[in-house]
């Protein structure tokens, strides 16, 4: 696709060469979001960053992306606005909020209200998240980081072996990533769940007629031990009838270290979507594991800001303006990226 | 008046000359707000965006106006803070925030408080709406929309045609938008409401004093079928004792592509202050009216943005430097602005 | 003490060279915070101005100081996330944020908890106010006013008299002024409150430790009578059983322009935390002291912006390059600081 001036809605409308280009161009990236080089390509352009449900962390990402890039960043957080009480339709909403910004990053808890929004949009607009149907962005992220990851143990993504663990069946991410997955060849995939949040079967079919080699299992432990991933998800209790209910299913997908050193290959990725449950009775991914250096996922989160800018870039078409009057960072910095 | 430093509170400060003013400067904003041209003319001011009352629209475009001069924007939404709660007086927060700020825009609930606010502050206010009594940048930018659309087809202000329909007894909007058309000459005001909603009386006096033709009526048809601008409004429901009361109003002044067809002259102008009200039942404005050019709504809001540039940069007394240095933009537009 | 990617966590951490370096830089701060001057030395660099309880005052303090450095701002203002609701650890939470941003000022209800998310964030953390724990760059800016009002008379802060008024047992601010003002020499201090409000003793005996002399008394009109500075503090209402019963307080530790003239030496100066109180029944410091030119206490917030620029200079290091390239301001400031 011709990126300049699209809208970044689902990951359905990637094919595997879009998907390339914007891991190249995340790449380029790398040196200003790394904080070596400072680049000023979009100043004096603004990013509205709409978000109409919160999420401190995808807004943020989104906000620092644009800034790193020299954008200014307008935005708001949740419904603030009488506006739509009001019986302001998405419509106007788009059409007037287009006028003040060059792209729009966007949330909002309806199905399909971003989409519906971009076509109103005189401006580029990314989906930043709409309830439970898609956020392109974090699998994109995901997918960045499964490739960086694995380019660092001298793989890639054809030939992956990877395990989704745990809430399959509600997680919009999941989803999203296993879609991706299936622009690639030759993939291993388990499906570690309860019966209960297994995959939906229409993502598993897809997969297979990828010819990607799926598996659907209650085993975690055998299924971690031969994978160049595990990707676990929290359990989302709230989808329960009741706290105990869910609690049957944490105890038996909770990765830690002891399980690790037990069961999985030397260096074998450990990814989550984030936020992870840290409580007691929930840690499906344990805090003995923050010292593990196959810890990916503040590299993942890192890497939102690298995608980010990698589709802010594209979209505004100035990916071959970015290193020109680049400059060193002048302030202090530390070796803060792992 | 001599602009800078000068708060910008009400639109009874301005006479013709400084609406002419205004409007010189804003022309001078279109190549910027229309993303032709980048200027940094106020790169390292500080605007304080204080919106103790949520208003994601006008709060958006202060903000987007500051940056599009180069600014950058610390800003509020709502009475996060319990200083006020603690009793601080604004006295105290303007003494306090115009030391954060080089300039501040401001909206709040209670009527006076922005002037209140503007008296203790140390850099220049510009009123963003103080509840039911004034929000000039409002008037001022249905002026300007006025003025460039009737300059589009060859006329102006001046022997200007205006049908104001709806609520025009609660709206702050329409009455500034009154006041500000009695600094021009020979109008004919073509006042449509139920008796109910009626402008107030003062208002009406003042531009008949003026030399207007003000007609007072409660038949849409016949008031919009010779005028240049139907200026539509939202029929407030909160105010009425139930919404069956209030949708009988809704009904009889209801503008849609059918009536406009056929009882408006050709290129008559259809403006509203927005929200307008798109719920079945409501609609003061249809939907079926997007794809006619002469709805100008949303050039309103575009217009919105030059009209607050314009004011930034005359309290900042930046105008003659806005253009030296200003370079052309370097991302992706499109053909946003109509 | 080495400033480059330190955490400012805790007025302990400093030595009194430490405050003389900061004070010096903050002095270096002036022409660009008064708006003589603007430096784009942080030009590219992201604050994450993160505050997980709402404080507008200190918020955009922190936020205009890092803009008047030329650098963006990304925030959050309350937990508007359900992250942590979904069980996140403040060490996730801070490992996350920090890949975001190139610094981080934070405020969060929990005492304790700053250093704790400084802990595991990769980049330095500012602290602004944990709780009834730790405020640290409040206690500078009184400090730094204390300083630069004593200047002007020809004083300094070593051989200060100063009285501390008011609520000294639940005031963070006061705790924190009197630990700094241990790292001096030759102080006279009068604590004068009610008894049940007095400071608490570890307080006290820490400042006879270090050889000043300490007063604690409830009669405020001799104990005003000869000092330097009278740092009036609000009457905390929440604190006490009934309000009835706090207005017992309030009314005798009240300061106002006739028991100033009455009681103090003239040029005594007047500071407060803020906010202060100005509701009937409470006025601890008078609306009527407004005119007086030794009121400090915009001062105070004054310079809280220049404190805040030389913590951002110190632990990004680029204290030596901040002159480097600075120009004039362009725009229209007026006289707003005294």
């Amino acid at each position: 696709m011709h990126f300049a001036g699209q809208h970044i809605l689902s990951v359905n409308q990637f094919e595997r060469a879009d998907i390339e280009t914007i891991f190249a161009v995340a790449d380029q990236m790398l040196p200003y979001a790394r904080r070596k080089r400072v680049t000023r390509v979009l100043e004096g352009a603004v990013l509205g960053n709409m978000f109409f449900e919160p999420s401190t962390r995808t807004r943020v990402s989104f906000g620092s992306a644009f800034n790193l890039l020299g954008g200014e960043v307008r935005e708001t957080t949740g419904f603030e606005d009488s506006a739509i009480a009001k019986g302001e339709s998405l419509y106007d909403t788009a059409r007037v909020i287009s006028g003040y910004s060059d792209v729009i990053a966007m949330r909002h808890p309806e199905p399909g209200s971003v989409a519906e929004f971009a076509s109103a949009s005189r401006v580029p607009v990314l989906n930043g998240g709409d309830g439970a149907n898609e956020h392109p962005t974090q699998a994109l992220l995901d997918l960045y980081t499964i490739k960086s990851e694995m380019h660092g143990r001298g793989g890639d993504i054809d030939g992956l072996r990877i395990a989704l663990i745990g809430d399959l069946r509600y997680g919009r991410t999941v989803h999203s990533l296993c879609k991706l997955l299936c622009l690639f060849q030759g993939l291993e995939v388990h499906l570690i769940s309860p019966p209960e949040l297994r995959m939906p079967g229409d993502i598993v079919e897809t997969m297979r007629s990828a010819d990607h080699k799926v598996t659907e299992t209650e085993d975690l432990e055998d299924h971690i031990a031969h994978v160049d991933i595990a990707y676990s998800t929290r359990i989302q209790e709230e989808r329960f009838g009741s706290r105990e209910e869910a609690d049957l299913y944490r105890g038996r997908f909770r990765l830690n270290q002891n399980i690790y050193t037990q069961h999985c290959e030397p260096n074998t990725v450990i990814m989550h979507p984030l936020p992870r449950d840290s409580r007691e009775g929930a840690r499906e991914l344990d805090d003995d594991l923050n010292d593990n250096p196959n810890l990916a996922i503040f590299r993942q989160t890192d890497n939102g800001v690298v995608v980010r800018m990698a589709l802010f870039a594209l979209v505004l078409d100035v990916v071959e303006q970015v290193d020109r009057d680049a400059r060193d960072v002048n302030w202090y910095t530390g070796s803060r990226f792992q």
